[in-house]
């Protein structure tokens, strides 16, 4: 290549994105395309969760997956929560650098340079892992040996997600007994027995019947465990679409929903259950109308403000609905009955799917009484590895 | 809600994401999941299309939108460029701070707020922007007014992408007459005339033919312009999959493609062109094998490591094809003839779409010969607004 470019650059720039607003702004004033959350509705559906798990005296440990956000995680704790789970070590060392004292990473951890990073975390938190392969067991004891810690091990089994996990009693057998024989420096927890899959079953009968199942194989290889002489403490599972089933299983002591305290398009096409009410919208991300055409208007967020993995996002303004998304662009086309949008006039629009969509945005908004009452950092955007 | 939770977190937290691997690293011990560039094919490609440009005399100004690496920009000026398109300001922020002094806002800005950062970086750069609203034109000249700068500006035409533009000569008379009694704080620059729903045409004649019909309504427009007394020096459009029509024109002055020098899976399915070959996949995820099932391996890369917008990453594993992706997690399922593989085994794979893939990761890794030999800040990446 012709020149060295770096006479001409700078040295390599990591750049921190500022917030789209200051505490106290008017949500008017707030800087878009920006993850907004509506503090009343997260509140009300933080307590919600928090108490149907006290009520029935199931462990609330809910997934930091979702939200990302240290703030929320404190919010859940003070709540009542026993702690997060998280998705990857690098989120883990997020939580645990803010404050959090208890985090399962609630999937497996392969990679030696991982499994290091996990087991120096537990010098500061009590750290829990999943396995679902012995070789797993045996390269985490080596690591937790190097570091001088202690770590608990949750086998996963596959109660229906069809992703990781063991299939049966017996592979679970192989594995309680490895980590037994890996000595003290990993202790058997119990089992995570998370589907995935039930919890978007629009059909609230068939979300029932999956986890009468999962609850169902989770409960004999827990007594598979039991009568081989292992301890099985915990039962963990469930999420946003199905935890009501699990705290009423009698197997699940813990469960795990992360997404309850945001919510996002494709949880709110669930037909609600009986035993419990939908919970509200608190997260969105607003926009501003930066182009007007004959047919349509132009927002200034696009897939780089909204995952579209689980359907394109759902418009909160009556009378205009999405069309396509482009990278840094939403269409919106009317729908009968809106008010004429005009430029710079503000959206707000529903996520398909709020995981994916938080981990696209460095700030959340918290708003009340269209007023910025919070600035919080997703500190765990980004933590992939 | 109970308990305050600031006596049990720490302030809030902003976290910077290490990089997954460090200059002299084997690629077989970078943490996973990682965005990999295959520095020999990324050289290639960015050498091919400036001389494509360079030999028709045309200028080329890549789009930075999909590379959000200023290291990668600075190679394109080091090659040739004459500077870089940005989608956002809060992108153009990132290029002008890492010393790139020509940029193109190829978008509208609406918002004072945006406004006054647009016209605050004209002190340290060359900027332009995009208008297709006289009230832009307006509030454009009042914030570049106040910060004691000079911008200048494109007339954005829609050409085909039915997106944002104004649809024919009459209204881009209406704005060049607004930016001409702006004052001398605006100058008129030419017109934008980006096709983006060209680029994705499979067929190279269609292709071909959407862009000469672009070329003509541009054309039309700038002879209008020219007829009425206002400057129009440059037309400026095209993207990777079509930018050779754009250069044979005889009408658009600039180029400005961005996914080039990465591309990916959705490109890579356009037919070529006979103008040109196919540019080499030097964009792919690094993921590693984290459970071993039955019927299929999981892979610790999903939906925030990979968008899947324009479809479903592609293996470059030979045997085995990418199943579902959730959150986290990619299945692989075996194809016929691949390799068996177990825990810990690395697998690349091709995104389905550039730009909001390299979007979702901190850190960009170019490879050459199996060493990672550049560590780049994906600097601009959630520069949203």
């Amino acid at each position: 290549m012709s020149g060295d470019p770096r006479e001409r650059l700078m040295p390599p720039l990591v750049w921190r994105q500022r917030a789209p607003a200051r505490q106290g702004d008017a949500l008017d004033d707030v800087d878009t395309p920006a993850l907004v959350l509506d503090l009343d509705v997260f509140e009300a559906n933080l307590l919600a969760v928090q108490q149907a798990a006290s009520n029935a005296g199931v462990a609330l440990r809910p997934h930091a997956k979702a939200h990302k956000t240290p703030e929320i995680a404190a919010r859940q704790q003070a709540a009542g929560a026993v702690g997060v789970c998280c998705q990857k070590v690098s989120e883990a060392e997020v939580f645990v650098a803010a404050g959090i004292r208890d985090v399962l990473v609630a999937n497996e951890v392969v990679g030696a340079r991982k499994l290091s990073r996990l087991a120096a975390l537990a010098r500061t938190a009590r750290i829990a892992v999943c396995v679902d392969h012995p070789s797993q067991v045996v390269a985490l004891a080596d690591a937790v040996r190097l570091a001088g810690t202690r770590v608990e091990v949750l086998i996963e089994i596959d109660v229906g997600q069809q992703r990781c996990g063991v299939p049966d009693a017996a592979s679970a057998l192989v594995l309680a007994r490895a980590i037994r024989d890996a000595g003290p420096e990993l202790a058997l927890r119990g089992l995570q027995a998370y589907h995935g899959r039930a919890q978007h079953l629009r059909d609230p009968a068939q979300r029932a019947e999956a986890i009468a199942a999962a609850s169902r194989r989770a409960a004999d290889i827990r007594d598979a465990l039991l009568a081989d002489g292992h301890p099985c403490a915990v039962v963990t599972g469930g999420g946003t679409g199905t935890f009501r089933h699990e705290i009423a299983s009698g197997v699940f002591t813990e469960v795990q929903p992360g997404s309850y305290v945001l919510m996002d398009a494709d949880y709110a096409a669930n037909e609600p259950d009986a035993q419990g009410p939908a919970f509200g919208q608190a997260l969105s991300v607003l926009a501003t109308v930066m182009s007007v055409q004959a047919g349509h208007v132009v927002l200034d967020a696009g897939l780089k403000a909204l995952s579209t993995d689980s359907g394109p996002p759902v418009s909160m303004e009556p009378g205009w609905r999405v069309g396509s998304l482009s990278d840094e662009h939403a269409t919106l086309l009317p729908a009968g009955g809106g008010r004429v949008l005009g430029l710079g006039d503000r959206v707000r629009l529903i996520p398909g799917h709020c995981d994916p969509t938080v981990n696209l945005h460095d700030w959340m908004l918290g708003v009340r009484a269209l007023r910025i009452e919070a600035v919080w950092p997703v500190s765990a955007r980004g933590a992939v590895f």
